[in-house]
């Protein structure tokens, strides 16, 4: 929280907007340092799982995106660092050329971990030197893609760290990625829940979506911001918690395919599911795999790991249902975006204070799967070129999440921001909260 | 056409309701044993893929169907042809507990198909005895459960004939299910493709989705009735044709990822997509696997068996989009429901003639892929019991598709109809018109 | 046995070598559509597994193999039944050209079974015809590949019969071949199982195989007859029984990895065997399925359908081992081939009487795995062209099996036979028998 | 070289037999270390396939072997480095329990190389401990187990080369092992490939194996020392090389079935073989993937990382066949073993000086498949425990492999030494000589 506000004073203070965006610059990559400081170049290079990339990897790819979007365009003279790291780094860029297969980038010990920070201070030392001295008429462009590679970066930050979690919990030696920080004193009473409160809207024709002449940032798929029809609903104040999900469980809710959907049941089946991602019994007690090693299971914490299939089957078996995204929206807009209080250090996802108002644990507890396809918003077109491919390619099989988790950097959350992911996935810190027809 | 006109006249005259559901029934069913003529038992044990379905499970699968939610619930004292068809020929009923695993569907060489005839004849004797024989009170709900028979029955009927052509299509002798009915005699002109129009349509609110409280039969997923607000947009004419689809490939579309999504350029790469299923090169001429055996493509003809996924592809390439499913219903209200002129007569989709004053091609002709994830409308409620698996727990991973093909039978058409399949299905009688913002 | 010591009697009485032919060439194939009466055209179709072929597969393939390799090498003038059989009834002969995968034969509806038989009906005639016509000069060369084709015919004889179980064991009505020939009747004592005698052979340098000079058929193989080094051992005067295995899975033999190759306790854990192939417990009672349908299982029976590493656990936890192809041919020598007395009728493999001078059950029970893997005899070459494929090209990754099933046919059964099944076998009618050093 | 006699020194000069012991364990367990040298820890822990263990797997799990079978049996009050340790480094003994699954060894990134080096000085110090300090009537039981260790160790070795070839084979940057030793001045003429000369063995009845009683260390897979038959063969003078294998491949070799087995063919087809592992070809000029990077093709060096199949596929081709392991051992026994001169220094193959009066290439060029599958000899019996399994149970679905290759340690080389590896497998150094009938 001091540092997010040392941000602002800082960015507030500023001379003048290429200092500002030095400054941002300057922030957002040593944020991803500072990020990998626990892990050694050993737990870097590891890849658990097709879906999850090497720490180094993501060190090294966001690297290439401002090498590719920014530098090799708007940089005159740059020479690149290492004109291979282009085929390796290309995350999925058809517009690109071809690139090294996903599933085998844990196949790369070299270039080292070392290389890889050269690669780094390479293009953070081209990027100042160009921001400082671009000539005028290209700032504005030039701001736009940086802004464009410093919310690509933060997204990367997250992944960085739900990827090594799922690297760590791989290993049977469980290693932590930092010492928990809130551990509560032993003996001291955990947080109770707090009952659920429920929230109506009226819906109607609303707006949703974020308006693309703002000056703030967004990704294109937030675009454009267009009417839609929502029938009347109740919301529900706070996530579903660990112990009603644990109610869920205990109610035999994955051995019986009723409330499940078809395509959830066979995942329940094939990978033989039990508990969300990451829940082990042990002597009869719940434990929970966390960024901070095995703990007890918290029944006041909200729920995480779950996919979109267990979200959805719980809130069938509970008589309820997900919110869409529009549902979602227009109680997010109400709130104000108190982000990530702790700035990654309290990654276990936590009871926040109930905010009196409102619905609350909206924004920075977990990712909140909503009922919404991800699909194009009406009017959506994406961009030309590779950039195009950022967003728009993925708009099938897979659904909105909203909201932002304990793992999102403060400054990239917002109420119009839809993130994506297929429904089996559950490596993500995603949770789920409940609605119903009013 | 002259036997649904005589379907009309002979429930016209009909003395009563009874009457009226017996003839149905009569007809339903006996529709079912007419398309499965032109096969030997052999040809109906095959299964080609864990998607198709052999003929005589269908045959079987229809008939418990009529067991289990007609027979065992409301006829006293039916004794079950065989005990142990429930396990065989349940589908997807969890509720009705556990059953044989779909891919082995083909391994039944028992009960032979003499015996499912007699099944058959055994179910339809006991259904006709209580249509004939159930008290009055029980008439209203009675006629609803075999109406939903019946409406099941009518969608086998058409994957029936999509199954059969799968199963075909992978015998190197490529056996013919019909003789060419309508080939054009040698030498005769191919009637070349109409020229493209566009509609416009101002959108705005508006109302979409079957009316619960109609006389006439839906399904729940085609329910409620419900607001949502569309955007202007233009409307394509008629269907995408062959001809315009070849362009598509010539221009090098299955080889260039740009116009794919993600997961479609996927399957291209997995699969080794080169042309839509049924099509292969010959000399250097693209010939057609139809129900008549292999043809020469018809360049007017529209395109068909194209997955979502090339359908996206191709509207992307050629700078439009497919509609959504309300865009394409508002039309389709429109339109007067010719249906399938040729009952089953004409399986390779056809170009229709054009009908001067609005968008053709609509029904009967190809499902059309749309935009749209198949979704519960806002209200969707899913029946209790076995009943409501039967379309709730697919809404998910799956798009809408409307309108109906050749092999859909006439009487099972109508403008909310929401059919729904993977984006990556390919075998069933799928194609696709443009669309775009206005 | 009548059957057979008629075809004794018959061959001998035939007035001339082209007549003995020809009533030989009658009487294989003769046997082979009377193998398949018990069948309908849709059992004849079904493909289980790769493994398996569909009955009529092999009815059209042994047509096929006197077709390329006797009709169109001989016959002069001869025209094929259909040209495109060449494809899809090539099993694996890459020296004649490309054909249908194997994976897929259980997709042929057509050609349909009546198509078949006429098949067989011209390959027969024009067989006959060339039997009775070819020039004195060529009927030497003409005996030799006719009684290939009859070897080979028999081979697909047994297979029909090993197949078709597999295929009716994949269906949960369990349909029989036949009914139970031999079937004890009730409250009939069941013969208890003999005791287990030892006999001692003194090993030293002794010959084994077939000679090549020799009138008598044998496989390429089975050559050349060769000197090889034998040391003392003891051999097990009769097959291991079903009683004794099942002390080896009562004494936890499928959860110890302990006794089992390293491969074969692989297969253990990933196809979850816990006891041999058609084994299944019913209330605590073990069945096992035959021809003949489920049936309780018979202590007294040689353990059938289990694979080479079944049968060396189980020799390891016996304190045995498998005897070599050597030392099991040393003992097959002596014994007269009694063959199959059943002929077909007893494919229950059955406990024979105790042949007192000698080890028994060698020939017509079951094939039993030998210590063996198949690999060349010293001095063996594969004979030129496609014949050459015949046997040579799998001598890799496979066990040898030696003796004859109550499946072979009598006259099909040697004491120099290698048959050949990869380790992880068990669709065969294979079981085992003991050894152990001297 | 140098190094190899000052260990002939040093032990002919060690004042007793713990002394011996000592510098023996220090030598081997030291040179493990060198071998590690030019890889940094990122290397280290890169799993490129199943096969393919770790290198940082290879260090503890050799460490591993000495504790659980010296220190945990003879060394009293031994504490375990970490009893974690135990499921994470057994290889495949399953008398010792429960075990970490072999795919996933390259996930581990704890624990870290460091404290892997701290693991191997603690059972390091342990071992000289107890080398030093064990009863006197210890010390022969010791001496025998310390001794499997240290063939255990050279073992690995040899695989933590082949392993990390491929490894390195999988990054596209193409890392080097170490600088090219002996790369040709540039200019330089390249030794031109030695004719082939032939041996001539009368054979007879012969012995091979290792003899028991000798006080020379040998696995139990080669004894007993015992009797074969050997028919009169030809036996190459050398290794079949690059170039005349470069003649079969254009000759079509990859591309016809007909010289293939049928499970090598299947190989072929699937994994789309073209030519040995690591050879790609570069604007029409073969190039080869060796421990010093990219390197042209020499065509008189061996052809090496060729599978069982490729070897049986080439003498097929070239009309020859491979030697048996007895025909090999014959000639092998007649050669003084020289083993690999330059002590790891060469790894890249190489055509070693002819020695003018038998075969020569039989040590330290590559390994050599020859005909025989890896069958226990007659007689053998696996000892009881856990060290029965180091063998044993991998006697089927292997080749046997002879002779050593340029990365196995010179004294780990002898004419009985039975290598072993499935005949589809790469990645070791393997090539081949041919053998005929005479």
């Amino acid at each position: 929280m001091l540092e997010a506000m040392q941000d602002v004073i800082e960015l507030a203070t500023a001379p003048n907007a290429r200092e500002r965006l030095v400054r941002r610059f300057m922030r957002v990559r040593g944020r991803t340092v500072g990020l990998v400081a626990p892990l050694t170049p050993e737990d870097q290079i590891i890849q658990s799982m097709p879906d999850v990339s090497p720490t180094k990897w993501h060190l090294a790819h966001t690297t290439w995106f401002f090498e590719v979007f920014v530098l090799n365009r708007y940089a005159q003279g740059y020479t690149a660092f290492d004109e291979r790291f282009g085929f390796l780094f290309n995350s999925y860029y058809n517009n690109l050329g071809s690139r090294h297969p996903r599933p085998q980038r844990g196949l790369l010990s070299r270039p080292s971990w070392d290389e890889v920070q050269r690669y780094r201070d390479h293009v953070n030392a081209a990027c100042l030197r160009l921001i400082r001295q671009a000539p005028d008429e290209m700032l504005d462009e030039l701001t736009k893609v940086l802004t464009l590679g410093f919310n690509h970066e933060q997204q990367h930050q997250e992944l960085i760290l739900t990827d090594i979690k799922h690297v760590f919990s791989c290993n049977p030696l469980l290693p932590a990625y930092q010492t928990a920080p809130n551990q509560p004193a032993p003996n001291q009473p955990v947080a109770s829940t707090a009952p659920q409160k429920w929230f109506e809207n009226a819906g109607g024709l609303v707006e949703i979506g974020c308006d693309a002449t703002d000056t703030a940032f967004c990704f294109d798929s937030e675009t454009p911001r267009h009417h839609t029809y929502v029938q009347p609903y109740r919301f529900a104040g706070r996530l579903v918690t660990c112990g009603e999900y644990r109610e869920f469980i205990d109610a035999g809710g994955y051995s019986d395919p009723r409330h499940w959907l078809s395509d959830g049941w066979n995942e329940v089946e094939t990978q033989q599911w039990k508990a969300p991602l990451y829940w082990q019994k042990q002597h009869g007690e719940w434990q929970v795999f966390t960024m901070s090693g095995l703990r007890p299971l918290v029944d006041s914490d909200p729920v995480c790991h779950v996919s979109f299939y267990e979200a959805a089957a719980y809130a069938s078996w509970a008589g309820k249902r997900l919110p869409t995204e529009a549902e979602w929206e227009l109680f997010g807009r109400t709130q104000r975006v108190e982000g990530n209080l702790l700035e990654y250090g309290g990654l276990h996802p936590t009871a926040s204070p109930c905010a009196g108002m409102g619905p609350w644990q909206m924004f920075g507890d977990v990712w909140e799967w909503t009922a919404s396809p991800y699909s194009p918003y009406p009017g959506f077109k994406a961009p030309p070129g590779a950039v195009g491919e950022y967003n728009g390619k993925f708009m099938c099989n897979q659904m909105v999440l909203r909201g932002g988790s304990c793992a999102t950097p403060s400054d990239h959350i917002r109420a119009t921001y839809r993130n994506f992911f297929p429904p089996g996935a559950r490596w993500q810190f995603s949770g789920f909260r409940l609605a119903e027809d009013l």
